[in-house]
């Protein structure tokens, strides 16, 4: 059995976003910044596109910024509304210990350049309070910035009150929202959203595609410059088939969000039972405020890449933290944000699943999970000690 | 007939470069930063994208980095080299006035910061001469940037004998050697080249990838901060299709570099044989030292704009200036810098050819703008004036 459990990392793109980005490649091949015909139709398909990501979200076709993808729209944000915050002496930003890296070494390098950067707790439930946005928010902020959900352990967040904070306080609001969409609803008005990052290759659209949302009248600096494209706010000529392709996905996504959601949950919510069962073992983050397909456990005496590599060799491809830090050997910033030691931060197991999995899949992870920690314990000499009580147990 | 002659625009991407994509698509689904098999399948995939990139430059793998395209890689290059320089108290920065935006907007931001900028005039022929770069060189400059063929005219510099007045004074050389890059051959060993910027879709790959190629030894500061791809220095989950994509077509492009060049220059020479026949008409840039499938022209009195709407409703896609800079009312900064006058920079056309043309196409090009520079100086006031002698011709 081949399973693929590692939808928060990169999902499979479905046949018919394949199909819209194969017919753009061949039939679609001006550059829409040009006059001529071939030019113009590639700068409709662009329009149409634009118009249809915004939809997604409840913007206006305005607002949207074509990126290269979740990692360039957060800098771009943060970097552009820090800047814009500076120029009228504000110099203070907030967000969260355990935000993407995109966002985290964005701040840091700011805090590099005179910024101030306040990171919120997350509790060890993995929720941001909006009551400690609003306490943190002070007269020379200039922006703060939450995740829509979290990439590791799926929570989500109180976004729609947090951004009421900001709102109240004219003060700019970022979510990174490249967990989150095609996965939730998501409304920006609704939900007070100044910024929002996307990244196509999340909800089955492409890699190296990405959009970000600017609420119109929040200025937004170009990140790369060049030539005008994207209303000159992002140099480059624009990816036309990656661009399509993710419309294609984000609108498939959102027909069959309620679908998916209820699918995806159920098989969430068996998996994480079954996983429960196995003794010293906890689920990371809010057990109910978390996104549909994740599931996210720590198992005591159990190395988190030796566990990885024995379930691949039974087929089933998961995670340890995220894949942007997979090469690193330091625990994951997330399980440590909610409080996690050090040990246990580094033993953990990320299964995050889509609509194309199955409960005879789950029920197979299950046992092959179940299966390679027994024998994981059997021979971890941290184990022994636990047994021994020479340790003690912190799960 | 319809004619695509606008390759410098961007170009149409050959069949085995669009299968080579679908085939990730369907199959090379992993994160490769994920280390489960189908994380490392794709991780496979772009190794050997990035070999096959290398070797097309002479360099080796670990010095290639992907990016989103020559705009990020030009600007991360330029903003790089000058903060590193920065660190060591040197602040000068030199290039030309005939750059990309995507480098001249980097460096005008880079004035804004402190930095001093020289840039070098291009000449009537458009070429920059090595004597002006090794006298603009001095103890604090930082970079130099010159880029190998320019965009707009095709003139190809003389970068090996830059990079040599470079390497001997010690300063970092970069170029973006977006229009050259699968049009003539490249070796950034024998050429002296620190750092050179690459586009896929301006040699039949994909829009949305580039490359960026840092010599050994010299800093790579990230443009895009976040997980550590591409070592650290660009964040973000790599694009699999775009980059084997790229792969795939340069290294299609470099095995036909001789027999394409030869074939496409033969079209271009006919071109602009047939074009000088029409009166007060000038080539723009060296007649030798230029790109294959270059052609660009002046015909006073004409309006660029007005000319390409005629040539487009005739089947002949083709452009006035860059694409990049389309949408502006401005006069081409690159014909400026040649030393034409406001009215003639404007009028100006630009004729890309590739090996997908024909010698008959070239005919039909030939006696199509003929037909429409001779209406438009019929209703052109302004040439109403040269023919009466109430206004000087300047070609």
């Amino acid at each position: 059995m081949q399973i693929y459990a590692d939808n928060a990392a990169t999902t499979r793109m479905p046949g018919a976003v394949i199909d819209v980005m194969k017919e753009c490649m061949e039939n679609i091949y001006g550059n829409p910044s040009s006059l001529h015909s071939p030019g113009q139709r590639a700068a409709e398909v662009l329009a149409q596109a634009r118009e249809s990501v915004a939809l997604m979200i409840g913007a206006e076709p305005k607002e949207i910024f074509f990126t290269s993808g979740g990692s360039e729209s957060d800098n771009q944000a943060i970097r552009s509304a820090a800047l814009a915050g500076k120029r009228k002496g504000k110099t203070h930003l907030i967000s969260t210990a355990f935000e993407h890296h995109a966002v985290l070494h964005t701040l840091r390098k700011l805090e590099g350049e005179g910024f101030e950067v306040t990171l919120l707790p997350v509790y060890e439930n993995g929720i941001v309070r909006a009551e400690d946005v609003r306490n943190a928010l002070r007269e020379d902020t200039a922006l703060v910035s939450v995740m829509t959900a979290n990439n590791e352990i799926g929570t989500i967040q109180p976004v729609k009150e947090i951004g009421a904070a900001c709102r109240e306080a004219g003060v700019v609001f970022h979510t990174d929202a490249v967990q989150a969409a095609g996965h939730i609803g998501l409304d920006v008005k609704e939900m007070n959203i100044d910024m929002l990052s996307l990244s196509a290759h999340k909800f089955g659209g492409p890699k190296g595609t990405g959009a970000l949302y600017v609420r119109k009248g929040v200025p937004l600096l170009p990140l790369i410059e060049g030539g005008a494209q994207e209303r000159g706010r992002r140099a480059g000529t624009e990816n036309i088939p990656g661009i399509a392709g993710m419309a294609k996905a984000f609108s498939l996504s959102m027909e069959r969000l309620e679908e998916n959601r209820a699918y995806v949950s159920g098989l969430r919510d068996a998996l994480i039972e079954k996983l429960s069962e196995i003794p010293h073992a906890r689920v990371n983050g809010d057990r109910e405020r978390r996104l549909p397909g994740n599931v996210n456990f720590c198992f005591e005496g159990v190395e988190g890449e030796s566990l990885l590599l024995l379930l691949d060799a039974d087929g089933i491809a998961a995670s340890s933290g995220s894949a942007c830090t997979s090469g690193s050997l330091d625990p994951s910033h997330v399980l440590l944000a909610l409080g996690l030691p050090h040990e246990v931060a580094h033993g953990s197991l990320r299964l995050t699943l889509s609509a194309e999995n199955t409960m005879e899949e789950v029920e197979y992870m299950a046992a092959k999970i179940k299966h390679a920690v027994r024998y994981l314990r059997e021979i971890s000499p941290v184990w022994e000690e636990l047994e021994k009580g020479e340790r003690k147990h912190v799960i």
